[in-house]
């Protein structure tokens, strides 16, 4: 039921939200694709050049970030990423809506570089529930837990810049509900309504 | 999944595009209501006051519409119809979705007194397949058809002042799409936010 040209939906949340697991579901859907990141950080086993990353050197990345050429970029633990602008408008082009795993900050900076953009924000039902999900990876110590904690609350801060959000208590019903905002903004009557009148006054004969 | 105080949706559309099979389906949905109309025409066997209609006389009425009581009213077979408006807000205040099935010229008077209402237009696929559904009734005379037709075709001259638009070839979709709509401007980050981000602050303890 998708009438209009593609659309780019952000997906963001604090750490431990759920919102990879809401993404890789929205994913399987057709008419929904993800966009290929820059990076400079080093191919790992298995990764291939195109397909997890565009695995570029520092000089590069830099020349496309002074050329405007991301949506939105960062610098992870020495390494930097960024969405190629390209990469996505061709998808939107062709009628996909693409679908963004970032956070907060670099959702932003897509809503700065494409209004048009739908913000989505996926909230922990609580923080003591989501205290309780970091703490079930066992992987992260205590004051990492509460660094996160703090950073979950300054990200859901920036809620109000937001378009829509999810309480994802149930991973099926969230991911219900992003299929619903999907379906919502590709229902969306264009500002140009001409051609969708003109298909009906055709067949009339007027 | 609804966050906020309830909403009052339109679905409008053509006699025949099968608005009110799509309003019947999502009257079923838990949260979702519809409003008593107030009407001048004379009671059918089994209707009740206050459940089918308000059956009042042409004195009130007038006066209800002299008062600014009514979201949209209108005229048909010398009878008046009217949606009143306190019906309406006291659903919303509960926090229930109003569904609301009228015709365009009553979608558009909605909008103007209450511009957060949200209209959607449901479409025939086609002038040619509406022609169909309309011929399969079997009960209306060619011209009548014919009349319908034209009708149909100056209500999607209106489109423009509708939010979304739902093509109803399937009625599964459509309901499906519908639903989409309906979860989508229930999962709208409000105007203030601040009650939101209050509550992790509060847990927090900050």
């Amino acid at each position: 039921m998708s009438h209009n040209a593609g659309k780019l939906f952000v997906i963001s949340g604090p750490s431990g939200t759920g919102k990879g697991t809401i993404c890789a579901e929205l994913l399987k859907d057709i008419g929904n694709e993800f966009s290929v990141s820059m990076t400079t950080r080093s191919p790992r086993e298995g990764e291939v050049h195109g397909r997890e990353y565009f695995f570029v050197s520092r000089e590069e990345f830099l020349d496309n970030v002074e050329k405007g050429n991301f949506l939105e970029h960062a610098t992870v633990f020495d390494n930097f990423y960024g969405t190629p602008k390209d990469m996505v408008l061709k998808r939107l082009e062709k009628g996909r809506n693409v679908i963004l795993d970032i956070d907060v900050q670099g959702g932003l900076q897509v809503k700065q570089a494409m209004p048009e953009a739908v913000l989505i924000f996926i909230l922990p039902p609580s923080l003591t529930e989501l205290r309780k999900r970091l703490e079930g990876r066992k992987t992260e110590e205590p004051e990492i837990i509460e660094k996160r904690l703090s950073k979950a609350l300054n990200e859901i801060r920036f809620i109000g810049e937001y378009d829509y959000y999810i309480v994802n208590d149930d991973v099926d019903t969230a991911v219900a509900n992003a299929r619903g905002i999907i379906m919502a903004e590709t229902s969306r009557v264009p500002d140009k309504v001409r051609p969708i009148i003109r298909k009906y006054e055709q067949e009339k004969g007027e």
